[in-house]
């Protein structure tokens, strides 16, 4: 009744995907809890009250994410704690490998932490059942919320751009710690990258190793756009 | 037009007090701020991804409330930052000497420093002009969201009748820091401390130092009941 499936037609994707519909929702949650924890340390590195302020704003906006996330999984009949536990390892390592060491840093990392997070926010909206994704879509038209960013890392590289070949090796790490963390989530949850995978086929194909490849290609596409929304690349 | 006072008749108690309400309305703000900052801190003593999840919903509350005291600073003309910044000092020493040591102290901490803004909130609350009280009483039907707290200290201690001790000491150490910050801040700024001390005259009538001890007297009563209701005080 609450699915919005018509009776006697089943559910699009997520019936046969459940418990990797479930890791995906857990993944996002979790990525959310704890950027809001990120970012609220982060923000201390601010240079003034207003920055603090505006950071400190984006975390409550990640809070309100995982909120939303949390209680689908609730009403998905899911443990919340449950479906986030697996991927919990590997996000804290990512940020404890990937610490701002500058405001600046912080800053790039709020951004590109942001854009990745907002790929798997449209990658999963391929995947999952409709009232999950009016949940997605409604945390999509939140983003851009972080546009101001740019603006600020733009801002400073113009000013000295010996900043700009240092920024763009932190985000180039950034993302190389991603993608290692992203490896040791696809090998201990194989349905889970599976399902990524395939919605990177527009056919809804099965996933294979190219598809990944695909997909990560993607991703360091849009990766791309935003350092040069930075002014990090040309 | 906007203070909703009647042509002719002055606005009752914010016109010579400005200042003061200004100063009100920073304190207030810069509260919430570095209270959101804290509480995210603390809510990494989290024994459970439950509990710190709500934790962080504590804090995304503050960054709410600081949001909209923030811009009400803006409507009234001032410079929100600069109004907060008188306050910077006082509340990050504050917080700087009462950094919660175990997850238990942290919620003590959050239960009784969120209490102690309700009772600000509603002192504040007699002194402001409409708009801005509309303002203030969100704030407070807000407040309640931190009873979770209590009973969860409360069932702690039970368990534990020693840690009982050991937490009511705790809580007077938030306390009695608290009021040397207080005393501070009554010294740097006279107008604001007069305007919360007459606050506590029910009949509006002029601060001195036996209304301002009234006033303390009313905070400590209502201190002694949130003891009560975390099971710390008889």
């Amino acid at each position: 009744m609450t699915n919005g499936s018509e009776a006697g037609s089943p559910a699009p994707a997520a019936d046969p995907a459940t418990g990797a519909v479930i890791d995906l929702l857990g993944l996002l949650a979790y990525a959310e809890l704890v950027s809001f924890f990120r970012l609220s340390d982060d923000a201390e590195l601010a240079p003034t009250l207003a920055d603090k302020g505006e950071l400190a704003g984006l975390a409550a906006t990640e809070y309100g994410h995982y909120r939303m996330l949390h209680d689908r999984l609730t009403e998905l009949g899911a443990d919340p704690e449950a479906a986030m536990r697996p991927f919990v390892a590997p996000l804290d390592d990512w940020h404890a490998r990937t610490r701002p060491q500058s405001w600046l840093e912080g800053l790039v990392k709020a951004y590109v932490g942001d854009g990745i997070a907002g790929d798997f926010y449209r990658q999963a909206a391929e995947l999952v059942d409709d009232h999950t994704r009016d949940l997605v879509d409604g945390v999509l038209t939140e983003s851009g919320r972080a546009e101001f960013i740019a603006a600020k890392v733009r801002a400073a590289v113009a000013d000295d751009p010996k900043l700009g070949g240092r920024l763009a090796l932190w985000a180039r790490r950034l993302v190389g710690e991603g993608l290692s963390q992203a490896q040791r989530v696809a090998t201990h949850r194989p349905g889970l990258a599976e399902l990524l995978a395939s919605s990177a086929e527009s056919e809804g194909g099965s996933a294979d190793l190219a598809a990944v490849g695909r997909m990560f290609a993607r991703l360091t596409d849009s990766h791309t756009a935003r350092l040069r929304a930075m002014g990090l690349a040309t």
